[in-house]
């Protein structure tokens, strides 16, 4: 038997990079580097040359810090979008879920993460302080500077919308709660996704916690 | 919404790239891109330098094909194993599963790959011949040179064992037959995997063919 099970170094090293990979084991990792051996030399470096390229050149656009190749994302930088909402997302990945729907037509901030102390991230690990400059921006409020403003910071979020769109645990209704006191100051409307049913869901499976919610929160009929 | 749903053509080149791996969707590839997206740089780094090590200096046993960090494999240099025996498998990873049995401790051949008319894979794509040429050699008879040999071809392979451990499908009969022709003039024993129930098998959920052939092919009880 092999030592360690494996035939090669170079085998057992690609096979535990490739199993770092969130959802990948031990076995899946030796089926795709056995995989990987088996391709042209110059696909395989076509591969490893997309990650880099990925890791060391894609850019966070500077005002919503969305994933991009420019400074400025291509939401941001289309003036067909409603420039007075803005949806708070975790991760780049919820903004895709929320474009793919094709529902929501305003700009987004990424906050790169959740406040979750036992995980060690506090508000000033994410974005909380660019998205409140951001908010003051629109307002008319100069971040340091409000005296100079002829409108109250209080006055001029109007028609402006702030859309908490993060998880509904605890870390996600954290930082829901810590970014609205850091901006109902100014004024603006905040707002957060509708939680309920499902569409298509029956009524017997739906968690207490969810169903409750959707009678609460029920809604007039139009039919 | 993104024009091809990405924010970034690097995040795409890299989804697509990822994508090409045997079993990962889309929706994996996205996943584990933004994953890698978050990684420290000398981690992805890392990863992509251990695949492309992997395919770019790995080597191949002189004598048997076995991938191997060296000219010749572990299992080839090692003199405990037995030398008369040679067992003939598909791939790298068919090795892999045979030495984790713990049975077997003659030598292997690796083919490379499997007689596929339909895929376009012949006799002369694999290792066959320097199969034979091996066998020939362990039986003393020279390549080309088998008139100088004392010893007749046919006579030369006694005590000598090819184990054909391929599929069990059309493509893998296809090649254990081309390969015994190639070599039954030694004299070498010729053998293949015993197939049957596996251990702990139902007889109820065997296929017809497996249940067939374990009843033909049946032995005698050692209680």
């Amino acid at each position: 038997m092999y030592k360690d099970n494996y035939p090669s170094r170079l085998l057992e090293e690609a096979v535990n990079a490739i199993n770092m990979l969130p959802g990948v084991g031990k076995r899946s990792a030796l089926r795709l580097a056995l995989h990987l051996l088996r391709q042209p030399q110059e696909n395989v470096h076509h591969f490893t040359a997309a990650i880099n390229s990925l890791r060391d050149d894609v850019k966070y656009c500077r005002i919503c810090r969305m994933i991009s190749d420019n400074d400025i994302c291509s939401i941001c930088s289309d003036h067909s979008r409603d420039r007075s909402k803005i949806c708070v997302v975790e991760s780049v990945r919820d903004v895709m879920s929320i474009e793919n729907t094709g529902q929501y037509h305003g700009l987004y901030h990424v906050l790169g993460g959740i406040i979750s102390p036992i995980n060690g991230i506090g508000p000033s690990d994410l974005t909380i302080r660019e998205l409140v400059a951001r908010v003051a921006g629109l307002c008319g409020a100069g971040d340091d500077t409000a005296g100079d403003s002829p409108a109250q910071a209080s006055s001029g979020g109007e028609g402006i919308e702030v859309i908490l769109a993060l998880s509904g645990d605890v870390e996600g209704e954290t930082t829901s709660f810590y970014i609205y006191r850091q901006i109902s100051g100014f004024g603006v409307k905040v707002s957060s996704l509708a939680r309920g049913l499902g569409f298509g869901d029956d009524l017997e499976y739906a968690d207490e916690l969810t169903l409750g919610r959707s009678i609460v929160n029920r809604q007039e009929f139009h039919p």
